[in-house]
């Protein structure tokens, strides 16, 4: 039987490798001969525990991360971290920095508000839209953290490098573009994803943390919301989200194993957006929203000459069984989120979608 | 091909109905014509609409609830209830009831304890290691909340009716019998169930809340830590765990259409717990730890005359496809869960085994 599968575009959650997929279903009545399904074996059994100390020993492979770096698996998304990370580091008075470069960023600096903690936000790129990445940035040698986001998926933009913090730690919410590239951990303190976009289902984050801001934590907060809690208990102070945990372990089992690492991922993508980006560079009829040196891997934001020129393309395509072209509700225009787990030959059958569009209707 | 699977008896995460596990297995590659999986739709889409709006309606239906009562999903499990509870409802002052039957229970106080909020214990069976429900508990009248745990997986005790809390909405965590049995939420303020033992996976938390206690949750709270938010954005203020939320809805479907409600799931449960403790106080081999008036429906806990003929009945017993049969690690001896997806045939198989086993061993 012809399997029905579309082009899968969507920003999150989005789609996932086939064979990880495959694996899950083929799989899911009988986990590894434990005649129980992934998602009844005990968290405390030795099934599980293979699948979450492999989840982290190939995101630490892949990350290259030493040992000062813990892998945590935490519920509720990146919009728990942005209520986590004042909650954990910023008691006593301490400051933090933020840097905003669109939705996600303004909803981490309105937690640390919320709560009433000291912080700066130290660049902004709202002046513009949120269309581009702020640079020259004067970091504040106080701040215990220093927060960006480093891909925005909303706005189609991305970090291309990092910036000099001057010694601050540096956050970043890496939910859409965790595992793109390779990664110099140096300069991190902590890093966060949600899992839905890059590296799995929805339903867990994953933080990878630094010994000395475990360090920083306060033992008076409840249980579930510090970070030391996961970190001393695996990430099993109660029951994780099982199979979430198995799915990540799979999307990493790809990553090192059918990929080859991150930095042929890096490379995927790279060709991946430049048969996009260089399309939209060539049109006159659709136009990239993104400042140039800016722009996204992950997320290509682009409009058409009209709202209802955009309507139409995102229908037609779905006609064609390319799927979740359509802009985030709050900007509009088109998007088409091409993580990891889109191939080469889907973005490709994308641009030759585009071509005939804009030829019909240009 | 014959299908390896086990009986499941374990506590949680536990056995899931055969016909829920075949329909994500079959539906996993290709969700509802979408040619996406449950894990890739996006939570913005008409497919994942349907999905958390049919759980949210059959929950409302099973458990007869009127527009007084939100049906949530919150991630975190019960242990981020135990926090959010004194955070949303003990702001200025105010005081809760909390009722002591078990790890959970102290688990639920402890956190109350950690933010420093004012509470009582009005009643505890710690005196007698957990081992019955008390009676007879005089509740306080200015207390916002009166929490209790209406099961208690580990020692295998259960409310066979709920208390007269004299009017102080009672709040209970129903992780391990939600929907074991009918329920009058006539006396409750909120009840709240980590799914993964009685009705869906791991990874996320049931919350039912009535008007008046979400109008007490305070505006000043992180967003994804007060209920209002959840409330308003029908658990949607961010991506909520969509691949939980769709088999917890089809548990509900299979609650409602396979089995008939849950006057057909109490009586099935009675049946099943009374196959278990019938024989077990027909032996001498084998020893209940509850109190004859607070057994379990959901955990039956027992003894055997050694702690080496415990080891060997869970050994042979896994030799005969029999799993989890194990105690919680804190106190040891056996327990067989038999939440709502056990069947009776599968129980009436753990009877014969222990049967066996006590000729053989007696």
């Amino acid at each position: 039987m012809q399997l029905n599968r579309i082009l899968n575009f969507n920003a999150g959650p989005a789609a996932l490798p086939l064979i990880v997929l495959e694996e899950i279903r083929d799989s899911f009545l009988d986990f590894k001969g434990s005649g129980m399904s992934i998602t009844e074996v005990s968290h405390r059994s030795k099934w599980f525990d293979d699948v979450i100390n492999d989840a982290i020993e190939r995101t630490k492979r892949l990350l290259q991360l030493d040992d000062k770096f813990k892998v945590l698996f935490i519920q509720g998304g990146a919009s728990m971290q942005f209520a986590m990370m004042p909650m954990n580091f910023l008691h006593n008075g301490k400051t933090a920095d933020y840097v905003n470069t669109g939705t996600w960023s303004t909803k981490a600096i309105k937690e640390a508000e919320i709560q009433g903690k000291n912080f700066n936000v130290v660049a902004s790129s709202e002046d513009s839209n949120f269309s581009y990445i702020p640079k020259n940035i004067n970091f504040n040698k106080d701040a215990v953290y220093a927060h960006i986001t480093s891909n925005n998926t909303i706005k189609g933009t991305q970090w291309a490098s990092f910036p000099d913090t001057g010694g601050v730690p540096m956050i970043a919410d890496m939910s859409s573009d965790i595992m793109c590239r390779p990664l110099d951990m140096d300069k991190f303190g902590m890093i966060y994803a949600g899992a839905q976009k890059n590296i799995g289902p929805a339903g867990i984050c994953m933080v990878i943390i630094r010994d000395d801001m475990l360090g920083q934590v306060p033992d008076t907060l409840p249980s579930m919301l510090k970070y030391t809690t996961y970190a001393s208990k695996n990430s099993m102070y109660n029951t994780p989200p099982c199979f979430a945990v198995y799915t990540v372990q799979l999307v990493m089992k790809w990553l090192e194993e059918t990929i080859g690492g991150l930095d042929k991922m890096a490379e995927l993508n790279d060709e991946k957006a430049g048969l996009l980006y260089d399309f939209i560079d060539s049109s006159d009829f659709y136009n990239g929203t993104a400042a140039t040196d800016s722009r996204s891997l992950m997320n290509v934001t682009f409009r058409l000459p009209s709202e209802d020129l955009e309507k139409k393309f995102v229908g037609d395509a779905m006609e064609n069984k390319l799927g979740g072209l359509k802009g985030h509700r709050s900007v509009g225009g088109c998007r088409a989120s091409i993580y990891n787990a889109a191939t080469k030959e889907g973005v490709a059958t994308l641009v030759d979608f585009m071509k005939t569009f804009e030829k019909e209707n240009g």
